[in-house]
Formats: C-alpha cells, structure tokens, sequence
C-alpha cells in the first residue's frame, strides 16, 4: 500500500541535490550552438567570457557533462529557502471533483516570489569567485531583478538592474523591495546607453521591453570595469541552475512512489519549465519513462504555438549572441494589455528542440482565463499565484477536468512558480472586468518575422 | 552530543498540535474579566454570543480548560501552509559575529503574510458550524482583512472588512487581494454605520482608527441578520488560537534539545507575542522553567511602557467590553507617520496581567531603528519582514549583540510574524530618509488617559 501522501512534502536538508542536471547532456540531437553576433560563426568560450563569468560561460558551452556539482556556498544559500515544498493540492481537486491526483512544486516562498533565485545565488556566486565588482541585468516583472538583488547583496557584489519601463512604473514596490537588498535600478529605455539612447529617439514613448533592458544591460557591463551581465532565463546556465526544481519534486514523488502522468509549466523564456522537466525529460530521453510535458505560453506571446524555429538574436539590441530557437522575431513586443512575464519573443534553445522533436507540447491561452484560474485555484488552495504560474494551472484545471470525464486517476504535476503579490493592479483589472485579451493578428507575427536574420542553419 | 540544527526545521504534519494552549488556565491570579459595556458588570455568556459566534464566545470566557482540541476542519487547513518553519538564523549570527544562537519562528508563508489566518480560520469554522450567513472585522495593516477573507472564502462564508481609512488609500494592493478572496472592503470611518458618521462629523478627516474600524464592524454584525463580529487581536479566543505558535515552536526546539534563554516577540494587541509564549509561559508558571520574555512595542505607541492599568474600552465606539489592560486610552490614535500594525491602544488582558505580575519585560523601540534592524536582517537571512515583526528583530539583535560583549552563549528566541511585501511605502519613506521618529509626550498620554471609564476595580 502506498504510503499517505501529506498536504506538503518537505525533503531533508540533506536531500537537497548536491549536482544541477544538464539536459542538454543527454539529448542525442542537441540544440543548435549560439551564434557570435559579430562574426555569425559559434561562439567560443573566449568570446563569451566577454559577456559571462568564466565559469558561466563554460556552463552554457557545455552540452556533455550531465552533472555539475553545486558550490557549497550555493547550497547553503539554497538551505535558507529551500527544499521548496511539493504540495498535493487536496482541495483543489475537491473543488474540481475530479479523480486525477494534482500535485504542485511551490516556488514562490522567499522573497523573490518565484524560483528566480536559484540561479541567481548560483551566478552570483561565480562572479564573486571571480572577484568582479559588479554585475547588471535587466528585469521586467520584477522577480528575476529581486532574486539578483538578494543574492549580490549576500556575496556583497555591486548590482544595476535595468527594469522595463512599464514595470518601473507600474511596480515601485518591486522597484523598493530590490532597494533593500542595496540594488540600482534604472528605467529601461534609459538614457544611460547608446542602445537606450537609439532606441528613444526612434520610439519616445515606448513603455520598453526585455529585449531592450538586455541589450543596456549588457552594454553597460561591457563598459564597467570589473563588471559582466548575467540573465534571468533563455540561457542554458539558467535550466542547468533551475534543475534543482525538477530533482527536488522527482526526490519527492519516489519517496511516495508517484510517478506523473502529464507536467505542465508555464513558459516565457523557459526557465521555471526546462528546471520542472530536467530530470523527468532526462529518463524520457533514455527511453525509462513515458510522461507528457506541455508548456503554456500567452496568447499574447505565442512563441511556440505560432513563432518560427530558426536563429534569432536574444536581445533588441542585436548585441547578444544569437539563438536558434522558436521565436515571434526579437523586435516582437506584446500588447500592452499583457499582465506579467512570460512576454519574451523566444524561448530557450534547449526546450525549442526538445518541441521540434515532437517531445513536448504547447498551448496558449488567454490571459482572462488565466485569472480566472488564479483566483479559483488562490480561493482553495490558500496561495496567491503570479499571473506567470497561473497559466499552468489554467492548464492543470483542464487536464484535471477532462479526467473528470473520462474517469482517469491520472497524475497531474505543475510547476508553480510564484506569488502574485506585486501584481496586485492585474488582479484589480481582473476584478472590474477591465482586462482585455488580446491575441496577435498573423499578420503582425508576419512583419516581426521579417526581421529574422538571413542565415542558412 | 547535541544533534546538527539545520537551517529550517519543519515537523511532520502528523506533528502539528492537536489542541489549542489556554495560558489563563496556567495562571494563579487570572486576567480581570471582561465587562459589559451597559452594566458595567462581569459580562455573560448570554450578552457575549450576541456579538460572537458561540463557541468562541465560550472560549473567550473560559480560562479553566488547559487544552481545547482544535477541529480537525482547522487542522486540515492548517496543513495548507504549516508547520511553519523554525529556522535556526545561521546567516545573521555570522554577520553579527555573536555566540548567541538566534532562532526563529516564521509564520509569513501564506497569502495573508502573517499569523493572523491561525485565528481566522478557526474563527470562521465556528461561524460556518453555527449556520451564520457571515461575518464583519475590521482591519488596519491588512494582514488580518487577508487571513479572515481566506478564511470565508474557504467556508462559503460572507465576509465584510472595515479597512482603516489610510491604509485603504495607501494599500490598495491589500484591499485587492481580498477582494481576490471574494470580501467586501469598506474603507473606516464609513457612512454606512452610525458610529462612523459621529465620528466623520466631529472629524471629517480623521485617516480612521482601528479602535472606530472595530466599532463599525460590530454595529454592522449587529445589524445583519445571520452574521458575528470577529476580531484579529486582544480577545482571549485569538490568543487560544494562536498558541498553535509557541508549541509548533516548544515542539520543534525540544527534538534539538534547545531550551531558549529569551523568548522576544513584537506587541500591538499581543496575539502573536500572547501565542508565541504560549507553553513557555505555561511551563514558568508551573516553576519548571525559567525564561526571559520580552515584548517588544513601538515607541510611537508605548501601550506597556507607558501606559496605564485600568479597565478600559477595546474600542472608539464604546460599543464592545471593556477589557483590564495596559492601555493608553481608547481615543489614542498614534501619529499618522507611525507605519505598519502595532498601533492599537491597548494589549490583551492576559499579557497585561503577565506583564503586571512582573513575568515579561516591555521595551519601546523608534520606527527608524527598527526598518534599520529589518534591512540589515533582509540582506543576510533573505526574508523581507513586516514592520511589526522587525521590532521582535531589533531587540533580538541588540540582546545577540549582548551576548557579543559579554561572551555569553545565550539561545535568542523570536517570532517573525510576517512579510512586508505590502509595506514597501513605508521602505521606501525609509531608503529616501525621510521617515521620522515620533514619541507622544507625556502630557499627551496623560490627556488621552483621563477619558478612562472611572471603575473601581
């Protein structure tokens, strides 16, 4: 008999991984390598060591080492936070009257409200190894600006965070929050940068976006001494760091011998979902395990639904190495009516091959039906989700609804990576029926996609 | 040889409390028992179910029974987002270079941020067992407008929240996350109770108390067929429920074998201090223990510090009982630069009465030593706390600092209440230098003290 599964599974200290998962590692056909902006040719290590720590840059440039151990400055970072809890969502599936077991990874218990943090304590750390000064980013909902804040302030480094002006303006709590752990935060477009500067002339009242903020941000590390970018997601750092999601909920599931059926992350640059499925997807690719992973995008910024497989550049900027990956072109900005992240125009390379594959699948959907979801699922399960993790609950409720069709106890694992608490002004949108979906025309994805650069891989 | 303590430790669920600790029953000579606001005499159970549910009118009256079993609906809840973590403060200790060991009892891992949902859940499932249609509070800080939205909607409960006016304008983001929760937000003094138009009329712009707030929502309660009046604070029943704090705590400390020197906690009506101290409390004074307990208050409202013990009314209105307790006078209203909770006139009965027999120690501490203390305590352990609790954290670093000069080795226990996600206005007055300190002068307190009721007792 199987064992009582409680409200929350907590692992040991202990149990905490003590090595990240590379995906990458143990996929036959890799993803594409990046691309050098300057001479299109891949990039080498020397080239990106410009841009990244020394030892991140080997990090993103190593697809064969399956695991890499973590510092244990970093675990003990991981300890004043983690192991997250894996929570069984007893009462949501009361409230939905299904037979599906729904099971959920909760990221969002530490100040930066979502699973940012586990790599930026990981990014922080090998660039104080390295003795930098400093290190600047950009942030556009705010978490990922926070979670790097929280950890330069630890290792005591310098940290400038460009924040899309949109949020800036819309979020001067999450601009305060990242003040207390002694960060800059500049508006982006700023006039700080030439990119900034560019960008302003030609669109005065451009509310700024991501690929914008990176293109300062990594402008601006280029010109500090001592100073490098690092970045929140889209790289493979990133899914390598965030795999410690993906191992604690698989730990956690084999103490109780649960095996899910179907797993479901939302999906912006890919992040929380490449660390959700890293070790799961890792059994798949070695043929031990059968499960479906589906990645839930916007409507508003369908990357995978509706954008295009091919090399793009990472940021506005072109100053980023480029990517091969699915993308809605890097001038794709989404409707001003999107509440929260998940509005990048492309998504990581690995889960971009692991989609052309036919390994995973996508879905988009609407923000209002987003909402929906959040508050029914905050109503029973007690946790005010951000409108990013709502998008996979929306998801789990349908897969959790349709079981209730056809009988099936499947088991149904989502990623929930955070809190809603500073995007309290959707959630009052949401409230006075005044938030609007907007969906691109394909038109519109047409002339974005018309700026993809020329290249013949 | 002493276990290793790990950075959080999180019991099993099948540990959580079973029962409730009544602290009275502990006590020799009791608390002074509440009077009824018309008669002036000891009140009844028969007047006291008009305002409570009945089975919290019974709690609040009984100080005999040791334990009261906690309903297993509320146990269930309870497992939604407890045990909360005992988290042994490793990073802070480090920082401030001190032998003591720092611990600490984090009850900030839930939507309504705080401890306050401990009360509110067991408060709303006796509402909900009595058949009621709904209930009425009031709230200040928000946190427990939050925890008893929460709370209705889990139970299908109505649920209408007097929010202190100041708070509504400068917390919108609060009153959004309880609509989240289906509650009715009405912003304190209001047109739609008698006592609020007295008060509008003589003050047309008073930014609202908690003492009117509390008033509005009992005339409301009073009015409505089918619905109670609940309160967050002061009252004997959430001190009850909030003891789930202190044995969660006694509970964890004993599987390590750390018996705490000082035990610190924040005050404003004393239910976190009242439940944190619970059954350390109850151990002293059955002589078997010998600990150190300090409240911790704002100095901008000093309710033990410098206010008097007498008999006085819980709120503006002079509607609800009057309660014995250290008290400043129910028309005190601190001034409108104090931030945060802790601005109530008065502390629950039962802490007062500790406090008189000389069993706990009061300190007064100033607002911009205490964001000091929260700031330097967020940069190192990560959590960004609420202004309430950062005053349980000043004092808990000035007596590790202690520690620090004398060489002592001392084990510091307090409560970290909550998160102050929804205080960052009061941060930022902070990070721009423009909060300031205020302290009532005596001839203030002495002239709100002369409104007292004259009673003999």
């Amino acid at each position: 008999m199987r064992k009582e599964i409680p409200y929350k599974i907590y692992l040991k200290e202990q149990d905490l991984p003590k090595a990240w998962l590379n995906l990458r590692a143990f996929m036959k056909k890799k993803p594409a390598p990046l691309l050098d902006p300057v001479t299109l040719a891949p990039i080498t290590l020397n080239s990106l060591s410009k841009v990244f720590c020394d030892e991140l840059a080997k990090q993103e440039l190593d697809d064969s080492s399956k695991y890499i151990p973590i510092p244990q400055a970093v675990r003990d970072f991981y300890k004043m936070y983690r192991p997250a809890p894996l929570i069984r969502a007893y009462c949501l599936e009361k409230a939905l009257d299904t037979p599906a077991e729904i099971y959920y990874k909760f990221e969002g218990n530490n100040t930066s409200g979502s699973h940012k943090l586990n790599s930026a304590i990981a990014q922080a750390y090998y660039a104080k190894e390295q003795g930098l000064t400093g290190v600047t980013t950009e942030t556009g909902a705010g978490q990922w600006g926070t979670a790097l804040a929280m950890a330069c302030s630890f290792f005591g480094l310098e940290c400038k965070v460009f924040m899309v002006n949109v949020s800036y303006k819309q979020k001067p709590h999450r601009r305060e929050v990242m003040r207390t752990y002694g960060a800059d935060i500049i508006p982006s477009p700023s006039l700080t940068t030439e990119v900034g500067n560019r960008i302003l002339q030609e669109f005065p009242n451009t509310a700024g976006s991501l690929g914008c903020a990176i293109s300062e941000a990594v402008e601006t590390a280029s010109r500090l001494n001592g100073y490098r970018y690092v970045l929140g997601s889209v790289l493979n750092q990133v899914l390598l760091h965030q795999s410690v999601i993906g191992l604690e909920t698989k730990t956690a599931l084999d103490q109780y011998g649960v095996k899910p059926d179907v797993i479901i992350g939302c999906a912006g640059g890919g992040s929380n979902l490449g660390g959700l499925i890293a070790p799961f997807m890792a059994e798949q690719l070695q043929g031990k395990a059968d499960y479906r992973f589906i990645a839930v995008e916007p409507a508003s910024c369908p990357t995978l639904t509706r954008g295009k497989y091919a090399y793009d550049y990472c940021d506005t900027g072109k100053i980023c190495p480029l990517a091969k990956m699915y993308t809605l072109g890097s001038g794709f900005i989404p409707s001003a009516s999107h509440a929260g992240g998940l509005r990048y125009h492309g998504i990581t390379s690995t889960l971009s091959e692991l989609y052309a594959q036919g390994l995973m699948e996508a879905r988009a959907v609407e923000q209002t039906s987003v909402f929906q979801a959040a508050e029914a699922f905050a109503r029973v399960e007690g946790i005010l989700p951000a409108p990013e993790s709502a998008h996979a609950i929306h998801v789990a409720m349908e897969e959790a609804l349709n079981c209730k069709r056809t009988g099936e106890k499947k088991k149904i694992l989502f990623g929930l990576t955070g809190t809603g608490y500073f995007d309290m002004m959707s959630y009052e949108k949401f409230h006075d029926g005044k938030m609007s979906d907007y969906i691109p025309t394909d038109n519109e994805i047409e002339t974005s996609l018309k700026n993809l650069p020329s290249l013949t891989r």
